[in-house]
């Protein structure tokens, strides 16, 4: 009876990867380090008054249904009130467009369920949000890396990866984790078209979309492939789009919506009845309530003034601390910054250097499915608050011009 | 710009069966329908207030960690806890052997995800679960149907099935769904030395064990393994077990665990990472609150005793109502018995008759994998008050009545 695990199991089950980035960050979680690593929001915004009135009037009201079984759609007053908050951005969306996911992160597997077969290729932003890539290496995908400027992705590089046949493309269009880009106007229109003449479907996440300190708005994807096909009423367009409550209320009631064509929308149905049934209603109820009266409009400008705060301290810090040689992204909303160290540097020898020196970051190179971007660096400025901002900026600077010093 | 959906997607998606039974239950959502379709518990042994005082301590006291991402293995005080509870039954097992899921759907589908390539075999039970056979029919899974007795697989059977090679056995050997049977002591011994013997994986879905009305509790098949391997501390055996606050607490906030071998769990948590991240922190605190002090061994007392009633009206009922010529079990626990009807009669055919008498069940086919059961039906006792129960019997037997008469 030795090696039980061997000899029972291994052989039987897929092979995965590890995360090296997983690991790594699990070193970060000892309280003497800062992280910029992570991806959390501010606790500081969580509406814990609101949230605890709602939990207390849906279980005192409705509370055999919020403690039973739900529809595997979603919350039908849950899903009315997202599509009047989409339709105040020019989607003409109907509840039937909508499903309600356990988190973006379950509306990402779904769709990889949902299209690819093992080698299929998926076109993504060079770098792109690692948690898709999670998602999708499960099903096999190969990835086209389109590269980006300060405009996002270069549309000549995209028409080429289009010609390739790829079952859709990846794009995060507002403060783009892990870059904090944001593809212009322009840009959006030409993606909407360049996808339709070639008729290869989008992909939309925008968890942070709202959450824009200056600058204009710019009309999502989806609302420009609705204007772009002149869809009244009920979209049937080209975009999959995906948000999320995580990011504007709590990512602890595990709360996303995916808006796309009914069509797409009642297949994602099947696929989240076979994969967990429903999401719990009691969240979509509580979150119906506490967003029910346009609390949640006025809660994000308080998450906007507090994450613009945090943003600008860190780029004061960075301008005043960090060594000339290294650049970075200036984002106009979000939750992530990008650094940028010169060409022959490793941000993840870096990365062990400054957790010695008790602060944290995640090197760019697992952004980049297609390898390349290991002088890179993604930092969260939305969790640590100005003071603790501070500090850690200034360990980091201090690791950062030793480094740079050493390697002239 | 016509049939957006032919041209955009549907070339593009995975094939996927649609549910006849799904579609034929959505019927019985009409009120004046009395349904013995559906699988769910009594809302009124939901513990409302006790849930209301748990999320109001939780938002008091850690709100800050129950509205933030939490760790994918699940919130360690609730892993904890259910240590304790498995370990009075004999499984000597650590936090580390267990996972939290968003109900146990999704433990059926992460076990799908892990073991089976398409066309891989699944030893089940005649018939089994339906969410699971959905849950796996997404990865191409094929069945080996073991037949049943009063005392659940008959064992020859059984053993004839594992010398085909499947990836596992998939059991549930507590009050079945559909059945209502329970797998004898004897059985459950041979099936776990049967299972090493042939070193083939068990999964053992136990929703209901804590359900019994009557009769001893006999050990769960992880325990005996636990057992027959001599395990001590940490368990590092043959079987996957699975089950759910959602029978004993609320399905929903959508709350279930699973048992396995340390290897097993750490692959199982790499899966849900890129599936979902994690399972709400503010559930898993709250089911916490509300089962930390002993109040779920008292709250089953009175699921037992509400649902007891239930099956011996329903019993007592079909007694009077039913003609002789069908059967059906007598359970002595959870929340489903199983009709027989005379073996050239089409429950499919009945149910439709029975919905324009404004009753329902769910007719047995869908439970077969490889066909047959034509002549079955599942009966739910669990949801409907007694009152119900004699009305909704009192039409299914006039309907049997009329249709056994014209079968003559």
């Amino acid at each position: 009876m030795e090696t039980p695990w061997e000899y029972r199991y291994a052989h039987r089950m897929q092979k995965m990867g590890s995360s090296v980035i997983r690991e790594l960050l699990k070193l970060t979680e000892q309280p003497d380090i800062i992280s910029f690593g992570g991806g959390l929001p501010a606790p500081e915004v969580f509406p814990l008054d609101e949230f605890k009135a709602a939990c207390n009037y849906v279980l005192e009201h409705d509370g055999a249904q919020a403690l039973q079984y739900g529809t595997t759609e979603g919350y039908r007053p849950l899903r009315e009130m997202i599509a009047r908050h989409t339709m105040r951005y020019s989607v003409d969306v109907k509840p039937e467009n909508i499903l309600i996911t356990s988190g973006s992160q379950q509306a990402l597997d779904f769709i990889g369920r949902l299209f690819l077969n093992r080698g299929d290729y998926i076109v993504v932003e060079s770098p792109t949000y690692l948690g898709a890539l999670q998602a999708w290496n499960a099903y096999g995908a190969q990835y086209i890396s389109v590269p980006m400027d300060d405009e996002g992705m270069i549309v000549d590089e995209l028409e080429k990866a289009l010609r390739i046949g790829p079952k859709f493309i990846y794009v995060l269009p507002n403060f783009q984790n892990p870059s904090g880009k944001t593809l212009s106007l322009e840009r959006r229109k030409q993606l909407v078209e360049l996808a339709d003449r070639y008729g290869v479907p989008i992909v939309e996440d925008d968890p942070y979309g709202q959450l824009r300190f200056e600058g204009d708005h710019i009309p999502s994807v989806v609302s420009l492939d609705c204007k772009f096909r002149g869809d009244v009423d009920c979209y049937t367009g080209n975009v999959i789009y995906l948000s999320t409550f995580s990011k504007i209320l709590a990512p602890g009631i595990r709360l996303a919506w995916v808006i796309a064509a009914e069509q797409v929308i009642r297949k994602l149905v099947q696929t989240k009845q076979a994969a967990d049934l429903n999401t719990a209603a009691f969240n979509q109820m509580t979150a119906y309530e506490v967003g029910k009266d346009g609390f949640l409009d006025e809660h994000v400008k308080l998450i906007r003034s507090v994450y613009k705060e945090r943003r600008d301290v860190m780029l004061e810090m960075m301008d005043e601390m960090f060594p000339s040689e290294v650049r970075w992204t200036r984002p106009q909303g979000g939750m992530f910054l990008w650094g940028i160290l010169p060409e022959d540097m490793d941000a993840a020898e870096v990365l062990k250097i400054a957790i010695e020196r008790k602060v944290a970051f995640v090197p760019g190179e697992s952004f980049h499915p297609n390898g390349g971007g290991k002088n890179t660096m993604r930092l969260n400025f939305s969790y640590s608050n100005p003071e603790t901002i501070r500090a850690g900026i200034t360990r980091m600077g201090t690791v950062l011009k030793e480094l740079v010093a050493k390697d002239k």
